[in-house]
């Protein structure tokens, strides 16, 4: 099966070309023209440097793809907040954008699409969440998320894209830049071992759902050929660590003290935030296979090479 | 008060108009510059000619608003299938240019949009429809209106904004354009007067929620003095009526028979709407006053006179 991601030399689009690449699945990757990262892709078959919107440039070298992965994102929850009418114009507009190109197509292409088990929820009603909770983001990114959510599902009604939705808890993982604004732990943890403080927005006491990221790609693998009903699953671990456990771990890991500099907690964070995971077993076969601990572990060997 | 209205030349924007001066309110009118009809209303303070997400123009003009209601849109329900970026471009920038401009006053006003019920919902699972019905919308105009909703919902959450989202249901009534695309009552009533077959998409099984629009412009009075905890109202007759009984129903008033040109069904539109609306009767003291009949009795006088 041909597959495209789109963003695949980002941190989840290398996870899911690997494992896409590992079930024997041609795999190609269409990166913005401004990506400054070139290190070789060992897992796919060529790549592509275009505007992922630009849909028939990039067709024009990879071929008719039997999937395509959408992991193209331009903003995080905290600069979407900053600036919503770039969040709408760069993320939701570029895929509409997209839509218009695949629905030239006469034979469609599977579309996998990450959204965000942690953005559409909103406070939730009860934990585990399961995918029917009510959607009710509480910012900016996750009102983006959840109207991409929509328009793709109007799409396979109307037109007959198939599509999967997968909404993501928290993962983590090598190849997250851990100087980034996103991902907590990868953020912690290369601090931590740079015996530099961390940044902990409130008490610490909120809980997140964190999935180590060659998990996340499985779960893409898996979707890829899904043939049952379902259209939007939850992955996730399944289980809830605070930031302060994540502390804790890490200080174990590392064997030393690290340092918090406490600031104010962001509205936008729900307190609380587990995924059910049980659709994904079922229907996918898939469930996580890195622990809490290991991926810690790989992910601080790996940081230690960056 | 002082209340602005968004769109105030429109065909809802004049009923509230209307039901907000009658309750004692000063109310303005901004409408974009090639709004081309200019009659009288005689129900305003003032009037703006601008595009309303100018709103440093506006405010110029009509001084500190304490009431905002945003009726302003560009597109109906086939339009913005017909363009989703055109939808997303016009109205759900154009919204949050606004509440961009809002979050910049010290003294915030509150904010009263029209949401739609007909199309926030998508397939009910049960009618009458509560306003805790899960939100799947099946077409684009739905996904806009609902990603609208959220963003005034996460305004109100972070920034402080009171906002109440009146959910719509399907309007008709005097100054509803009979010749557009919207509001199946007035096209038919407007044909079936001249004598001239009406389209039907479907077999008109269709089951729909039909208000008379003074009745909508008395909900928003209702809720710009609102002060309970509810956010969100059904605003709708709570009866559902097919179009084959509208026609029906048209047919007893005018006396003689209407043809009928049946065209296939529209997907994006749900095989039935009613909305709950005892939430808006208990926190809004509101509830329609006037009778299908007699709706199509005043709406078809107005007809004679256009």
């Amino acid at each position: 099966m041909r597959c495209v991601i789109l963003g695949g030399r980002g941190f989840l689009g290398r996870h899911v070309g690997r494992a896409l690449s590992s079930e024997g699945h041609e795999v190609w990757s269409v990166d913005r023209e401004s990506e400054s990262i070139t290190d070789p892709l060992p897992w796919v078959h060529g790549e592509v440097r275009c505007a992922y919107v630009d849909i028939g440039r990039w067709l024009e070298k990879t071929g008719h793809p039997d999937c395509v992965v959408h992991l193209a994102s331009s903003t995080v929850p905290s600069t979407a907040s900053e600036s919503p009418i770039c969040d709408v114009n760069s993320n939701l507009i570029g895929t509409l954008h997209l839509l218009d190109g695949l629905r030239d197509l006469s034979v469609k292409p599977r579309v996998l699409f990450a959204s965000s088990g942690g953005a559409v929820y909103g406070r939730p009603q009860a934990t585990p969440i399961v995918e029917t909770h009510p959607t009710v983001p509480l910012g900016a990114y996750g009102v983006t998320k959840l109207a991409t959510e929509h328009y793709f599902r109007v799409e396979e009604a109307l037109n007959g894209l198939p599509v999967r939705i997968l909404r993501l808890s928290n993962p983590y993982g090598e190849w997250q830049q851990p100087r980034g604004i996103q991902g907590v732990v990868s953020a912690f943890a290369f601090k931590a071992l740079h015996r530099q403080p961390v940044d902990v927005w409130g008490d610490g006491s909120v809980i997140r759902d964190f999935l180590y990221a060659e998990d996340v790609g499985r779960a893409f693998a898996a979707a890829a050929t899904h043939e049952g009903g379902a259209r939007v699953f939850n992955i996730g671990s399944g289980e809830g660590i605070s930031v302060n456990e994540v502390l804790e771990a890490l200080e174990r890991v590392l064997g030393h003290e690290i340092k918090r500099d406490n600031l104010p907690g962001r509205p936008f964070d729900p307190p609380v935030n587990i995924l059910d995971i049980s659709l994904a077993g079922k229907e996918l076969s898939w469930k996580p296979e890195v622990s809490f601990d290991d991926g810690l572990h790989r992910l601080i060997n790996w940081l230690r090479t960056v």
